[in-house]
């Protein structure tokens, strides 16, 4: 396909040593070379090789650049693209980006390199997404399932149901050849059998989304307990540790949201729950609302007591009444028992007690926090996870669930002997949604959608 | 020279959609290869391309990138240098750091980059400092300043004088000769008359100072003026156009200093006078010397009165104090007669005065403002400006001061007639300092003073 020509700043906004700015389209070599004072060196330039021009306004010197030129479809949008690496000065990038427009260029929007790479075949849909997730990815599992995507594996995956579907559909459409002969066929048996093993499929996707989406964004993880446990010491634990791990790579800082942690490559976050307050007579209604749907939220619950001023009834009291408010069959529970530099020895009813994973530690002396990492990380295996098995885009994710009803509407369908072609019509629907995943199938409004989630320059 | 291998991100801190991290040095490109799956594709690229390929981190794929090579002597280092363009994800600009770490590079340290490319001879200091300028620059006149220093100009410059000095020490040694033979030389009228010459240059050097000084980091402003006459109001309405003229270009942000803001490409910088409050009948001394201070360091001063409720004759008051306690010889004054709106007419006896600049404006309604503009860069003509006579970089302008002392010595020497042998100890002294300044002669300190002030990555 032809489009006109984008350009953008792709390197990182503000300041640096050197930024990126890149050209895509058909004119993207001509527009570039009227910057230049020796146009022709440029112009005769082989694909892939890198050379220092002078880029000039009028006769003023702008900036001594690197330039690069790719040639379509050898490129990352598969259009003729030139990368010009500046100085990375405020002034030089918006100078730069200022003359191209006036030459001929336009503003890319955000996404769009990515979308042409798309539409000219680079990479299928879901692909394209996974550069979306990759440029966010901050942690290594989260890093793991994006390049996982990138590589094709889940587009791959989803290609092979679309053809099993399409198997299905090719024998209904044997009964369908038949039924014109006004036979009707009694036992569906094969075509069930084979739609019931695509419904498990299907439904192994659709609940994969739930771990899939959180360790994507980050597992939620809930601190609570009643005022002066410890609460927000233990957080500060948590988060300096990271804090530190982090800022030894001089060139990288923590720009995200400060609750944000990481640990073995997974990444948590806390999830304010300020103002849940159990005392032992009394639930104080003030945030108790907002509390509890927080907790709601959380896949993790650090339930933190004070061991030094705790009994065992009262804590089994509190655990009692929060679940019977709370659902927590999908939750894991951490009891944390701070304060244990205020004691001699561990209190036995404690150490004894085995309903819950517990870890003994002081906040304050930073005693044993490892202990709370671990049971954090403990059922997690980034080993055995690959996005093969796991979905992790909402967007997918809703086209699953359409799917899922999809084929509930079938199975109604043979129950209720309904004629061929009617249940053919939500095979094909099914056949155009998992197009709509890898791009196969697909409209303006949907790519619009998906690319506007993308940052400026990609 | 021959160095160690170091390695940086060069792009803008943060996350975007590209970013580019740099190794230089002689296992440059060995240490890259080991990053890679198919090693002997990298080792056998031909300088200047560049290629797309996979980094690995043992078998698990970290990313698709483009890397390009640079042969020594043909880099920015004059060294072996390699470029990654990474997706601009943190977790993998820190991941292909760690890996570069792992297989031997060190990080670099900040500006080591441009340090390299200095210590083999690509730039010579000057330069090298006119980069560090570049990429701070942030208006049209900075950078320009920063470019011609780039290209050399100012190098050229500096040379000249140093080859005027070099002349002025021959005829002296010519001199020394014939003392020898214990002849005096009762006349040393053109020895002192080239001294002279060269003086009033290196005073013109120094005294450019003070202006390329200010262009280069903002000419400072201080708006003074009694309680609510809108000082704030004005400061907004000058620094909210210019946000809106920035924020039109995507992709750029502004992260300076919220107030600083550019007219027709010249910097300006106000600094904050909270504090000053002159009423008719006393001078409040809360916060007055400070304010004083603020006063003592602008270039420029609006002086905003409230016309609507303001005589001449105070006005003039006011003045008569302000010019009593400050020197205003190298400041330039305007006055801003606000509130122009409350009137129906101008008050003729103001419109009238000629005494100084005055702009009647209403700040509220936005009226006018453009009137101050350009009062403020009336007497700045860029076209007139280039770094050839203007010295804006701090170390220069210490070691001219110092050559400024050293040639005080040598005139006083020929007025003492002091031996030949201790005069030509001071011109030596400034071959010395005029060499510092272009990095002919130098030392382990000053090049880490300069270079620590560039950024990572460079």
């Amino acid at each position: 396909m032809v489009f006109d020509t984008i350009c953008s700043i792709s390197s990182p906004q503000g300041i640096g040593a050197i930024s990126i700015i890149r050209i895509s389209g058909k004119k993207a070599v001509e527009i570039t070379s009227y910057l230049l004072q020796n146009r022709d060196d440029f112009l005769t330039l082989p694909a892939n090789f890198v050379k220092q021009v002078n880029i000039f306004e009028d006769d003023k010197l702008i900036d001594q650049t690197m330039v690069t030129k790719f040639v379509a479809p050898k490129s990352y949008t598969g259009e003729d693209l030139v990368e010009i690496t500046c100085h990375g000065s405020k002034f030089i990038q918006q100078k730069i980006i200022e003359l191209l427009l006036k030459n001929g260029a336009r503003l890319a929007k955000p996404g769009e390199f990515s979308m042409r790479a798309f539409l000219n075949g680079k990479l299928d849909l879901a692909q394209t997404e996974a550069i979306a997730d990759l440029i966010e990815s901050q942690s290594e599992i989260s890093h793991k399932l994006a390049i996982n995507q990138l590589k094709g594996n889940f587009s791959a995956r989803i290609k092979r149901l679309r053809s099993q579907f399409v198997e299905l559909a090719a024998l209904i459409e044997l009964e369908l050849d038949f039924s014109e002969e006004n036979v009707e066929f009694a036992d569906r048996s094969k075509l069930r059998s084979l739609l019931q093993t695509l419904k498990e499929e299907v439904a192994k996707l659709t609940d994969s989304f739930k771990l899939g989406n959180v360790l994507k964004t980050g597992i939620p993880v809930a601190i609570i307990g009643k005022p002066n446990v410890g609460k927000s010491t233990l957080l500060n634990c948590l988060l300096m540790d990271e804090r530190a791990i982090v800022s030894h790579i001089p060139g990288t800082t923590r720009d995200t949201v400060e609750d944000n942690f990481t640990i073995n490559g997974t990444n948590f976050r806390f999830i304010d729950t300020a103002g849940l307050r159990i005392t032992e007579d009394e639930i104080e209604t003030f945030g108790i609302e907002r509390t509890f749907k927080a907790i709601d939220k959380a896949e993790i619950i650090l339930y933190m007591i004070d061991i030094s001023d705790t009994s065992l009834e009262d804590v089994e009291k509190e655990l009692l009444f929060l679940e019977n408010e709370i659902d927590f069959i999908h939750k894991k529970l951490i009891i944390v028992a701070n304060k244990i530099d205020q004691l001699n020895e561990l209190p036995k009813h404690f150490t004894e007690w085995n309903d819950y994973d517990i870890a003994f530690i002081s906040a304050k002396r930073n005693v044993n926090i490892e202990e709370i990492r671990e049971l954090l990380t403990q059922h997690i295996d980034l080993h055995n996870i690959s996005d093969t098995t796991l979905l992790t885009n909402a967007r997918h994710y809703d086209i699953m669930l359409k799917i899922e009803q999809e084929i509930n509407t079938i199975e109604t369908g043979f129950a209720q002997k309904l004629p061929t072609d009617l249940i053919v019509i939500h095979i094909n629907s099914i056949l155009n949604l998992l197009g709509e995943i890898t791009g196969e199938i697909t409209n303006d409004e949907i790519l619009e959608a998906i690319f506007s989630r993308f940052c400026i320059g990609k």
